[in-house]
């Protein structure tokens, strides 16, 4: 029988007239191998960005509804150049938008969520022998408004359409190899990974590693869809994610991470009474303001320091909503540090393997680095630290987890 | 009761993001005096073309469907764009592309027919006091194919909407200021007319007026949809367009029109037989290339000149298949002369007062100008003459049909 393969490709992949070539090629060879095809494709490059500002010069407060009426051209100018360049090549293909598909959405507008996706004009035709084309990052609402999926659109768009039509695999390609133990630009001595599984996949993506939306890995753990993240510009294995593997590697973690983009809140002195924190932590969720990481210090007569980290783009409005409540909650004093970064271990091997976080804290200790907040899952350690020595713990981690130890061969003979 | 009125934005007049405030800004006014509003826009200024330009870049003969997908993003991206205008003057706006009005059409991709035009969803949003922006240019095919209009499609749009909308008008808004006596660019003394009959404006428009194209004008005179033609760019009145009016000015002709783009032929020395002249047509037909004058001569000996004018584009493929024919019709001689121009007087006065003809040939004696083919229908004269002279003739015609002496009143105080 056929496989059947929806394969992704992002905006860098389809950047020019020349990319998008490259990638039709590509597209074409798959072909030959006799497998049924789906292609989603994002807007290319910078489309995106310059439509952003055209409707800024239009309206600083454009309305989310024709934000999406306006970015959704992005991906349906290269369904139809991808089309065009494969015709080229003498393959039959087809392209569609989301609506003609059937992509079914809520109204959220900029952020809508898939509730549905249309099979059979997919389905038709790849019995007619097309390769289908399908634009990303959009959907449709039940009174035909044209919605976009928010940030991690595309992704979600492929896998969700994986997922629909049980597609045997779902090939994400990007401008990175796969998915690598730490940011190469942070470690040196990174390596890309074979295989990981979907929660150590979204640790690490929540934690950092922008690979892949933590949204796509969500939707394709719950349908047990098969991920390969790859680069579209040489023809080498990335980096498969599924549900679980055999432990080939024998690897206590599988990977660090870090986030610059936090910022760390402590409110000293607040009463140890019941109900502080939900009051702080709702106030905050009304205003939409993520909170990440929260810690509450052991009381010492009565009295509590609560510290948590949010996004550093929230600090504004997170000031003005927390001096507001300060006499509320009696609080005595409150402190915003943005000098800090977040690091984080992640790996289903701390599950069973005792001692992970000591080896963590140990490490971090030996050189010099001071932990001024933990939180823990079951396959996650995060610490936040300085800022300035955040690269550099991530290097000894990974060392010290011997992380770079194994797997050199696969990127040998490979040029960047 | 509230008028309905729909208006009609070419892509100079949202050009750019200024100057698509200033015809929100126009929209707005509209709004004011109580109106329902529908507006169809055109893609902005240059994008179509870039468009275009990106398609060849990939795929020199692009497929045509692939096309009509690429190139209707153009007018989605101008109506996003009109509505979030529209909301910064806290104006309720809503845009609609073809596929979420209900433009159905054939799937003659790049050229498709309207077939019909659902209203339903318009009126809803009319009845809860929206504008609504409709995507010019666009439709969609049974099987939810998106299809393109071709030429003047964006007023076709906006006519057929009037006609489907049963509104009072529609008004095309362009950047010249209504319909002239003649191009000013040839006859400075041209001057704007105040109203046409639909006849004479078809007329205009297949004779070389550019300013409507004769499509809508169909449209138009079938469904009997008031058309107004007038300036986005100042607000003055345009030029009305009906069935009939009353001869307010009393002209003999309404209108004088060239057209550069075409290339006279002529086989020498036919027989005089049954069919050749089928022969001749039924071949370039075939080829789809368009012929306009047909002029035979009176036969001598029994032999025929056949002249006959086609588009200049068109000279390539004709040579070829005339030349193969040649022998078929016993030919004598084949004369391709691209050094033509043809002048032509439109006007219903023409039915009703006798000797405008021959007025307008003792014009072109008088001045020295040769005409080498001549064309009549009951309201329009056309001539062939010699390229060079077509702006003298036409500047002599306009003034000797008093067409400059009329109505000079209306463009004083305009500034251009």
């Amino acid at each position: 029988m056929k496989k059947l393969v929806v394969q992704k490709f992002g905006g860098s992949s389809v950047a020019t007239a020349e990319k998008i070539m490259n990638i039709a090629k590509r597209i074409a060879q798959e072909e030959k191998k006799g497998n049924n095809l789906v292609v989603v494709v994002s807007a290319m490059g910078k489309t995106t960005d310059s439509l952003v500002q055209l409707a800024n010069e239009v309206n600083p407060h454009p309305s989310k509804r024709e934000m999406d009426m306006l970015l959704s051209t992005g991906e349906q100018i290269s369904i139809a150049l991808l089309a065009m360049a494969l015709h080229r090549l003498k393959v039959n293909a087809v392209s569609l938008t989301g609506m003609q598909v059937g992509i079914q959405t809520d109204s959220a507008h900029t952020k809508a969520k898939i509730l549905h996706i249309k099979t059979n004009k997919i389905f038709d035709l790849l019995r007619k022998n097309h390769i289908v084309i399908v634009a990303g990052f959009q959907g449709v609402d039940k009174n035909l408004n044209i919605t976009t999926l928010g940030r991690g659109g595309s992704d979600t768009t492929a896998v969700a359409l994986a997922a629909a039509l049980k597609a045997d695999t779902c090939e994400i390609y990007t401008d990175v190899e796969g998915v690598y133990t730490a940011d190469p630009r942070m470690v040196p001595e990174s390596r890309k990974l074979d295989i990981i599984t979907y929660d150590e996949m979204l640790e690490m993506a929540s934690l950092g590693a922008k690979v892949l939306h933590s949204r796509s890995v969500v939707i394709a753990k719950k349908y047990n869809t098969k991920l390969v993240v790859k680069t579209s510009f040489y023809n080498i294995p990335g980096t498969i994610i599924v549900k679980e593997y055999k432990n080939m590697e024998d690897l206590l973690i599988t990977g660090v991470t870090s986030k610059m983009d936090e910022a760390k809140i402590t409110i000293c002195g607040v009463p140890d009474t019941p109900g502080i924190a939900a009051k702080i932590f709702k106030a905050l969720a009304e205003e939409d303001i993520n909170v990440n990481m929260i810690v509450q210090s052991a009381s010492r007569k009565g009295i509590n320091d609560i510290s948590f980290t949010i996004s550093q783009s929230d600090i504004k409005d997170a000031n003005n909503i927390l001096q507001n409540l300060m006499k509320d909650v009696k609080a005595k004093d409150l402190n915003f540090d943005k000098n800090i970064g977040v690091v984080s271990i992640v790996g289903m091997g701390m599950a069973s393997h005792p001692g992970i976080a000591q080896k963590m804290f140990e490490t971090l200790g030996k050189h010099g680095v001071n932990i001024q907040m933990i939180s823990t899952s079951e396959i996650k350690i995060s610490c936040v630290i300085e800022r300035s020595k955040v690269k550099m713990a991530m290097q000894k981690l990974h060392q010290s987890f011997g992380l770079d130890k194994v797997g050199k061969k696969i990127l040998k003979g490979i040029k960047k």
